[in-house]
């Protein structure tokens, strides 16, 4: 059985740092985040991230139940007033469970050491925490081995960041690195830097992609930059019969790791 | 020049009337929706649909002025005190244009009449409006023919689906219409309904599709409801190779329409 403690103040010490967490600033100095939910916990579990609180509305006590005994049983798990609850998780309607955990750290060298076929995605500046969430769920779903986080993306660690890459934020390498470094690393260990422009010549179903491979993705307003461009080894094209401009960067993401897969799949 | 008229009450039996088109019963009951920003308002302009008012914050007469003479001309423009403009919009950081337009009718047999190859996309239940914002946007891009609204999804001119879709929600035939009704005229009009399952004997990419399909995609949290799912002509599967459970349904729809284009190019 989790110890159990119950919190009735909101001016209680532990409730302050925990609100901390709402801000990037906060998770770096505690190197810790919150998250939410069921779903979510138990995720984070199975992927044996360290679980240092478990907070409950003390009056859904249904919800904890649902969940007792299949997480850590050596964390103090604080029963919190509902008011207390409801203002330290920022969902619309908390299911009543949450957690401090340590935020996951991925060894900066690893990434570089990996041999044989290897996909990664290159985000440069990418600001809407859907869509980073859904490119990490993504990700995870199509085998990614990692993932850098340029300069100017958003805070993977942001609430609504989790909440869209689901249990994918425990398990996909996520490494913060410029993008200027990455690329010449990258390519010094025989990787391929891919990005996507109207002005390729091939469609990416007709680029045989190579056995190590990064994609480069660029911000929603300004795409990527011109600085990350000129070190681009080969460019490809997603048609749009529908005549648009442009679609959305979790969207594109998606298209060209899948065709990766295709190519892969149908290769064997 | 269009007309000019200066709005300064709250009271405005006006400015009344544009805040029910906050809410689905109120764009239902006026036909009407509210949209903001410079990008959207010429798109709706060059896809012909019908302007009512326009908008226009009355201190940021530079918003307006980047695009006056490029919307039609026997508009009145309302110059509304910032107070009442920003209480109209509804984004975080307005430009300081909107524009109250009739809402885009797309009759509802012509989808029914069209003939040789033609993609549908099935919508059941779709409740997130960045969902489905983004798979209006990515339907567009890619030439889909329709897109099918069943019962339980979301309202289309919601203003978080205008903004995700961008000029797409201008552009791709919308229909809302009961699934169980649609589901047997397609097939009566030679379409194969097709949908994803993990347990379909078929990946996508393997899948040769055919020339008329409907693409059936169902709910975030449920899939696609059985009563749908007993009239399923075929079913394919899109692989996970990182063992992971789901993908985002926009995600899922764009790797499918993209499958899609795929075939049709290299078929070629």
């Amino acid at each position: 059985m989790n110890r159990r403690v119950l919190i009735t103040s909101p001016q209680n010490e532990q409730v302050k740092r925990w609100k901390k967490l709402h801000s990037k600033k906060g998770r770096l100095q505690e190197q810790a985040l919150l998250i939410e939910g069921e779903h979510l916990l138990l995720e984070a579990h199975t992927a044996s991230v360290r679980f240092e609180a478990i907070l409950v509305n003390s009056e859904k006590a249904d919800a904890w139940r649902r969940i007792e005994g299949r997480l850590p049983m050596d964390v103090v798990v604080y029963e919190l007033a509902p008011a207390i609850f409801d203002a330290l998780v920022d969902t619309e309607t908390p299911q009543g469970v949450a957690a401090v955990i340590s935020i996951p750290v991925w060894p900066r060298e690893a990434w570089l050491e990996k041999e044989g076929d290897l996909t990664y995605l290159l985000l440069d500046a990418i600001q809407d925490p859907g869509n980073l969430g859904t490119m990490i769920r993504t990700a995870q779903a199509a085998g990614v081995d990692g993932i850098l986080l340029g300069k100017g993306t958003v805070d993977p660690f942001n609430a609504k960041v989790v909440r869209a890459a689901m249990g994918a934020i425990f398990r996909v390498p996520l490494i913060q690195m410029d993008l200027a470094e990455a690329i010449p690393l990258l390519q010094a260990h025989g990787v391929t830097i891919v990005n996507t422009s109207p002005h390729a010549g091939a469609y990416h179903f007709d680029y045989p992609y190579p056995s190590r491979v990064a994609l480069l993705l660029g911000n929603e307003g300004r795409g990527v930059d011109e600085k990350h461009l000129a070190h681009v080894d080969a460019a490809i094209k997603i048609p749009m019969p529908g005549e648009t401009e442009s679609l959305n960067v979790s969207i594109t993401s998606a298209i060209l790791m899948y065709e990766r897969i295709r190519q892969q799949f149908q290769g064997r």
